[in-house]
């Protein structure tokens, strides 16, 4: 006869399920840790910062741990150099694919996709830094950032039809078109070209046109500002941005409505009431 | 046994069902009805307007009784002075919700939600007309807005994470990305920030740009020129916009088949095609 | 007992499967084919070219063609003289829709639907080349078009609540907001005021604007430079963007591995690698 309560919830294995990522030892990228804020640097620069299996691997799986993660609350993806990423590299990735056999490939497509789904699923805000060369798998993994600072030199190129490819990589055709718009985005899928830095601030790819100079510090200091804020509702906003992509609005009210109900549940609400009572400025903790 | 036939349904069933709202007596804002428009004037100036619990019950219901309304086609919905409103008021709406547990709270942002949807279903176009201070529960108001005129000096912000809460408030993380992208509204959830009026208008935010000392007369303008029109199928149009949110195309498109067809069988397009024949103006009259 | 294989599959079946269509001699519109650009031009300038019954269902059928056809990878839509659609013709459509009843008037409507729902089924991109007027199914025709050009004259109005109708046609309450966002595709819709070039260019309704008599040139040589690229791939990236429509991201993820993998046993993406190997250009053969 079970007398299992809900006292018996072994805190250890939430304990346990938390990791501090602060420390992680990256092998196929750098990554620096300043507070609550991750710098993730691509860093190849003399290749402009191609993607390798390896590499990509490895950012899913870094992805898939910060859902996790207890000390990291937001992140900087950049690229080392004055490039951001040149995507998949042309003779550790497309060489080999081209030799692949449709089970491998797809096992590749959805590695690929993965990473994607990676970034969205965690609840840390991801900020691109956009320098230089913005290509390929470059150009989605900036997409699947939530903001995006940008130099006006910065050139995004989602060029998979130069390669033979369709637009449809890593959920480009769900994803683009809700930033830029449907027109804007098929030309883009379509053709191949380059954006450049002051159109796409125009069109809402880029939050913000930074100075190259000023990019990295820019995009670390927009991730440290959020990092101030209640990091646990930020976490809530991104995940409902992501759940509510295909609800109707009805559906999403009553989404929002469970959601937000459990953020008045957390301290940083009352703390925001408190500081506001005694005219301060909220000192947010993230529970 | 049955003989009902179609012609015992009681015409006043749906003549009770239909209300007449331009002697509404409202309580907790003005209502001023002026010809088929009625303006709903949030009136707490010198606190900038804020909503209080009784404010958003009565809005709410409000916009429901509108949906059975025979004598208003348009809303006009603005702020008293010069803000259109500054939220949920910290004492009267945060201050008593740190205090509440979670039934309650579901309780309140079910209610607070449902007045978004009440705003999405009625059939007539609400503008909004924003000046100075747009924030929190104002900013979202003016979201569930179909179109909205704005001054130079107005503030928009969805200022959810600066009280400890997150973005997802009342529909906003499926509602903002469609008007705005989604790059751009990510950037008002996470960060709170102000949106000026000129930054709004070029992102789609606001319709136009107004004078203030013009604002109230050209939303109201805006609001009469639309009951000119065939307000019968001017509320299909609002109702499809709401339908059709996330359906695929293939089913939007045999939905509109159903709904045009029916806006075909209106005396107000056979209207319209004899003022053509005769070469004059199309009076509507919403049937 | 079966002993059929899958080599009994009659490759004549595919073969017959698939049409020419360069040699199409169309009744209700111009058909030129040049390469693999075939340009469709509505063709009744002294009415500013609009559309009748016949012109309709003649459009839905061949774009349905279109989706079988072997050697058209490009389509340009334009208007002959100065204008692109005037939309349904005043005598033509309305003068016999206002007499009759609903199932022939739902009959109308989804034929009207099935033009869209077929332009966006077939795999070929579709530039319009908007100059002049571009009203009621003018507009829609637009919109479901891929690509857009126009002149800083052309006057785009989705004017159905003009002829006392719903913005609800052939799909621009789905369609038009995620193009322009759903404030800008509300005003055009509840007003059926015209948009100018400049405006739509700024709002992304128009991909470029063009000097009028530059138009034609350039949207014939833009629906030529997509096909140079991998026309299987194009085609898939269309299918996309209209699959992934109403998915979740994570639905949508998994639908472009799988269609990505296919694209990666292609012939194209193999030529691409091998002419970036020898540092030539590809030539790609859609296949």
């Amino acid at each position: 006869m079970s007398n299992t309560t809900s006292t018996d919830i072994d805190p250890g294995l939430l304990a346990g399920n938390r990791r501090a990522l602060a420390g992680y030892a990256a092998t196929h990228f750098r990554w620096d840790v300043q507070g609550a804020v991750a710098t993730i640097t691509l860093n190849r620069p003399e290749r402009k910062n191609p993607l390798t299996f390896e590499s990509y691997a490895e950012l899913r799986d870094l992805f898939r741990a910060l859902k996790y993660a207890s000390d990291i609350h937001a992140v900087v993806l950049a690229g080392a150099g004055d490039n951001f990423c040149s995507g998949g590299d042309v003779h550790e990735i497309i060489g080999p694919l081209v030799r692949l056999a449709a089970p491998e490939l797809l096992m590749f497509t959805r590695m690929t996709g993965d990473l994607v789904a990676a970034m969205r699923a965690c609840p840390q805000p991801i900020v691109a830094a956009l320098d230089g060369v913005c290509a390929g798998a470059g150009a989605i993994m900036a997409m699947a950032s939530d903001l995006r600072l940008g130099t006006a030199r910065s050139k995004t190129a989602f060029l998979f039809n130069r390669v033979g490819l369709a637009g449809c990589d890593m959920g480009a055709c769900a994803i683009l078109p809700r930033i830029v718009g449907q027109g804007r985005a098929s030309e883009l899928l379509y053709s191949g070209r380059a954006l450049g830095g002051e159109e796409g601030e125009r069109w809402g790819w880029l939050n913000r046109l930074v100075a190259p100079e000023a990019l990295l510090a820019d995009a670390q200091a927009l991730a440290a500002s959020l990092c101030e804020g209640p990091t646990f509702a930020n976490g809530i906003t991104k995940t409902m941005l992501h759940q509510e992509w295909a609800m109707t609005v009805d559906q999403a009210i009553e989404a929002e409505a469970q959601a937000q109900a459990l953020c008045m549940l957390t301290n940083d609400f009352r703390r925001a009431y408190e500081a506001f009572a005694a005219k301060q400025k909220p000192v947010f903790q993230g529970n």
